[in-house]
């Protein structure tokens, strides 16, 4: 049966093509520095987004229109979305998929029955993707939409609330092992608080901590050895997220000995979110090493909230390109497409309208990305501004072989200080001038 | 004597111009809709930014080296800065520019001194202007920076304050006809409150009213004729700015009729401050027949201030001429450029090339803006959108026929209601194909 | 049948009080100002945040526990929800109540039993209030939530959607004028836009007077007399609401004469999130005669949507009931708990609670807020700083007997400014004294 | 020769004084938990806004009126600023100050003149505080506000620039040895980029932790045992300063084997302009060993730059006294006065009401903190939430005792989950029956 019938596989047209059903950039095919931009890109469907939503807000109730909908049995609507779900990665050619345990397994009564509904679901995904090329990105738990998670999991104040959730990372695991996930994400839902005026924010990081051992441990026992990631975002639903951002991460990280386990999958609406730009936790992962999968979304710069649009701004996924490209790759990790179509794009084939935007905005950043490096157009600005650190004092201060003493002697020796411009009103006209051009160019 | 001996008059070069020194997109011949870009575009010089910005913010003094700065006498150096100011605009191509009293001409020790200098340089303006192609845009009054103004000007709690602000105002629009200026504006500089606890706040604005009728009756005195702008800004320095922002100030303007004297000067940056984008202020001015000038920048998304940066983002420039070029184009304003180079853009150099990103990013900008205007890209979806308003009961709606009763009576009667995607994931990527294909295909 | 069983009629303990059911600081009998606090305060209760609201957020399903929630018939529930309402009416001791349609009677499967639902329910209502002190305060309908309204309803493309709409106020003002409501609401729930690239503004704003025109016509026509409020919003659930503060409102007001019609009901979490105070939305409607009522809330400083806390924030309460209070009072308006229990305060008795505290913060900043005004603590400041204003030329410019030749002669003959410290410290520090010391000296 | 001649040392005169010349709340010698308040708080001057801030604004030139405007020449305004300052630290009874290197000694024309001019002014503060009570909190150095730090100081692009700010921070930590300073700090003014497009952060971390390494070397070879000091911020000056946060710092200290060196100077703004509350920076570093010391101040809630204010929210400096008491108090850290005078409050005598307004607002936050912790008030309340950890499976995890299989099996056994409510409005309102009673109770 098919559920979209009236899709056809999308196909790539080219810069012109007016058609919302075809790729205008993404060419799976086309190569980008030595791969193919499938490779390079390594483009993940959430599941959750694409087939569990249901398009509400806080103002209002899902607009969605979907092919399943008419199952009105939980676990009959859930085995229909994996049958949609993998003749939407067939159409849309997605090498991967994400998802959380209950976007694609319904709740049961009972933890018991929860994680046997878990089961049979994974068995079904696990057959169809023996006769699909679309592999696992990552999987992870919803341990924060239940009402029982409303004080956090990992970081609740109640310790069955607490056992709860780890049953349910344990499980996680296991079918994260048996689907070959390449990596296992933690995003912290609800861990976080509200106000501290009722938090023990000290035991809550401690139990986070101990949580995320517990969980390493496990993944090396039963010989899963996909990637950690945490998911930094700095508020919603909780005031404050505890995994605010890249940074604060890493600093958790560091304290409890963890740095070695994880790395981070960075989503471009939490950094903003954060008052980052998405550039920039990219930017401080990859050189702290710790760079491991995107999120690939935007938000909207007006807004005060987590939108999750389908990137489109050509600017964002450059320079994350830019980054990633940087950085060799995402390895293991790949761009997911943490995006939700817009409430009033409620239509299925809006579902697939939107992940060809957000692709070919990504290939096409991917391009622009590319020529700036092959042409050094920004390192070799670079490598200008810093040369002082190459040679004489400067070098001395990058080797280790000053000191404050010596360093005041050459300053009391110096006559005048020369300060160049930093030019960044032309690094931007640069930069506008490769966006409107390369494609031309080809 | 020239001021900028290195510098050459700027050529236009094309898309794949290197030279930092050359327009890339802006070509001043070039048809835009039946009218030269030139024409088009009107773009303006701030002489604040450009010839008297010292380059210093809260953190530090300013870094701008200027080839006026030996000059250590304020009106020689006031002089010589009106001697490259001709030159700059000769050389960038302006044909417009625009200054505040204190831009161009120092603070006396007395009013009468302080308007004397005025008066002095404003022969001297006249005298460059017979010989050169530039027009002065808008001229204003800086009745914010100086101490006596700490409390603001017209809404000052200080009869005499307001009657010193008054008489420098006079001096302005006498100058302002004198040079032929084509608009004069109004920025509340400290036209605001710093907290309401100790502000009369209704008092302020029927004095602020007051002025502004003033103003207008003596500019009808003297026979000038230019067309009155209020810049609205939403905080900085004050924080709240009574002109928040264009509705706030069109509801001042209709509550004590002045909405016939004055349009608007919207400036890209107070728009973002305020929570708006820069199109939304400019649309919704020009739906209310008020969209009067521009001041042309941008702000720094992830920033709270006042960045005055020269406008480079693409998206904004296009939406931005999307919404002039659908007003018709901007009557007697222009686009002002209210931008600063960044305090580490401090080279002489600097002004020419970051007023060619500048004037490159809103030329592009105009261009794609045309070609979607053009193709009817966004009129042929709106027009589809709106179309229940055309005919049937949404006519009736629209023509005022109709009551509530009619409209339950008629709702009663429908069985389903079909409501269509909006299409937004689509739109975005429509925008993006002009961007990046408008460049190619010329 | 009693619904809230182990919960009794709340009463006054006094501000050293430990329990979390009494109230500390509202005694509805105490005067304030020559009236008791319950008439000065007039609060009312809001019925979908207390008896709809299920608690969810967008990351989670409801946490709500209601004592109604075995009843699993829409109806049922509904009529179990007006029994419960009046019990917490009656416990709270609450003089008003406000409700959406959609909150007091389900939907139904058709526009007919949708309004045949709410006729029963008013009934009800109409009943229960025949026997209760409890008096509607305002009323309005709620068009945002079902997804019809996904593009909006007044300013919906569709004009059938438009109709249906205009259906359900009609009825909505019928129901007011039974219940002897005292004003009517509207909230602009999705009037407004997602994004400006598929918007018709202008035909939207034109259709939202025109249904205002439509409901007041209808108002006069039936002899419903409440006073009709405007409810402004900046954003959420729409990136921009056409009502986005209260000077954007009073500008449309204003520009298809509604403004003899409309005053403002103002709510503290859309003043924030408006980049406002809330006693600046306050002030600005009262010094321009608009405002109507009080939606009493508090966001979160640090989040960017609404949180619509309880409020709690004395600073706040204390400059909104100043507002208020110099206001003569809020007229047929009242101060309305548009405000929700934490999603983690999910108990019965949290609903209790938490509308103590509210009614405790009101209360106390009333106290507050009277002391200030008896006292002239405020008032003597302002007449001091504006003092010039009162004679000779600052009374020409008020009288309006002046003009800017005679404001420029008078401004040259003075010999030096004198400006005077705002002072704004100190006036803080005053503003902490009161509020710490007000409750000890009774 | 007195320069605040009108100004009487400043008493305490309790809660319902109206001088502004008096405490209300503030008195040294009343014990707070076994100290005096004077130990408790240990109040500091800032030299830089109340002897050296001009009070300009990126608006407008300074406003500030000061009994040393008169000496033209740098260095005896500096020496007239000196006997200023310990006039000022006398009368208003301050126990500590703390300045940066060009706050006290004007810049020379060369770096040994500079250095100079510095040993001259640091020898009569020597001087100075042999006949003072007043001692040195902490000193630093501003390498930020000269033009040469443009690209920054120990992250500038240029080596000689690092070695000239080595070089005044060898200077600078001589001098805090010879004054006695209790701590040394590094705000890092213009470490940080303005647009990643032209900076290499990698570089630039690496030299930061490479000269904070040789200033510890420096001042343990000098025999300096000042804490050292980091004070976070955000942003401003640069788009994104390095030290955004405590967490960001952390991670940094950590990363460079720094964290045994170095603790934070907390500032209030710097947290909210950081999207934090003040108490979360305070509590995070207090959880993880790293509160040193406090920029008592507080932000703008509706501005988004650093305004610098006296602090007089009680809210805040009641939860900041929560999290100093809680943390055993600063240690050698104190209260320092990072803050200045509105623009508008340009008196000299300003500058004392200033200060009182902040003195009384931290004593009474003090207050009522020390009350709340008294009586366990919101102790009892985490105990009572998070009891589930001290025994059972709860006791288990925090000892390191089980794992995911044994909380897997301990959660299939669980029948159902109870959660309690959070309670946060009950708590708020606690909350505000301390505030508003305990000066009352005394």
């Amino acid at each position: 049966m098919a559920y979209f019938d009236n899709i056809s596989k999308i196909k790539y047209e080219g810069a012109k093509s007016k058609d919302p059903l075809a790729f205008k950039f993404y060419n799976p095919e086309e190569q980008l520095n030595g791969q193919s931009m499938e490779e390079a890109l390594r483009f993940g469907i959430a599941y959750w987004h694409t087939f569990t939503e249901e398009l509400g807000d806080p103002f209002g109730t899902g607009t969605a229109q979907r092919p399943w909908d008419h199952f009105s049995d939980p676990m009959d609507r859930a085995k229909a979305r994996v049958e949609a779900a993998f003749e939407f990665f067939d159409k849309i050619g997605a090498p991967y998929f994400a998802f959380h345990d209950v976007d694609v397994a319904p709740e049961g009564s009972s933890l018991k029955e929860t994680l046997e509904n878990q089961d049979v679901i994974a068995d079904m995904l696990e057959d169809y993707m023996k006769d699909s090329k679309t592999k696992l990105l990552w999987n992870t738990t919803n341990n924060f939409s239940n009402p029982m998670f409303v004080h956090g999991a990992a970081t609740s104040n109640s310790a069955d609330v607490y056992a709860y959730a780890a049953a349910k990372v344990k499980k996680a695991l296991e079918i994260g092992k048996r689907l070959g996930a390449e990596n296992y994400v933690f995003w912290g839902g609800r861990e976080g608080y509200e106000s501290l005026l009722n938090t023990n924010m000290g035991l809550e990081l401690d139990n986070l901590a101990r949580f995320f051992h517990m969980a390493n441990d496990y993944a090396k026992e039963i010989g899963f050895d996909a990637q950690f990631l945490i998911e930094p975002k700095p508020k919603e639903p909780t005031s404050h997220q505890y995994d605010f951002d890249v940074a604060t991460g890493y600093a958790f990280l560091q304290k409890y000995n963890l740095d070695d386990v994880f790395k981070f999958n960075i989503e471009a609406n939490h950094a903003t979110l954060a008052g980052h730009s998405f550039e920039h936790e990219l930017h401080y992962a990859r050189i702290n090493g710790m760079l491991g999968s995107v999120d690939a979304n935007q938000g909207h710069p007006l807004l005060g909230w987590d939108t999750d649009e389908f990137p489109s701004d050509l600017y964002a996924t450059t320079l994350a390109m830019y980054e990633i490209l940087k950085n060799g790759g995402l390895g293991r990790g790949g761009l997911n497409f943490d995006a939700k179509v817009r409430r009033t794009s409620f239509k299925p084939e809006d579902l697939f309208k939107a992940h060809i935007v957000g692709m070919d905005s990504f290939a096409l950043g991917a391009k622009v990305a590319q020529k700036l490096i092959d042409d050094k157009a920004l390192d070799s600005i670079l490598e200008n501004r810093y040369k002082s650190f190459t040679e004489g004092i400067g070098k001395d201060i990058v080797d280790g072989n000053t000191d404050f003493k010596k360093l005041q002697d050459y300053a009391l020796g110096l006559d005048k200080f020369e300060t160049e411009s930093g030019n960044l009103e032309v690094i931007k006209g640069i930069l506008n001038q490769y966006l409107v051009t390369t494609i031309a160019e080809g």
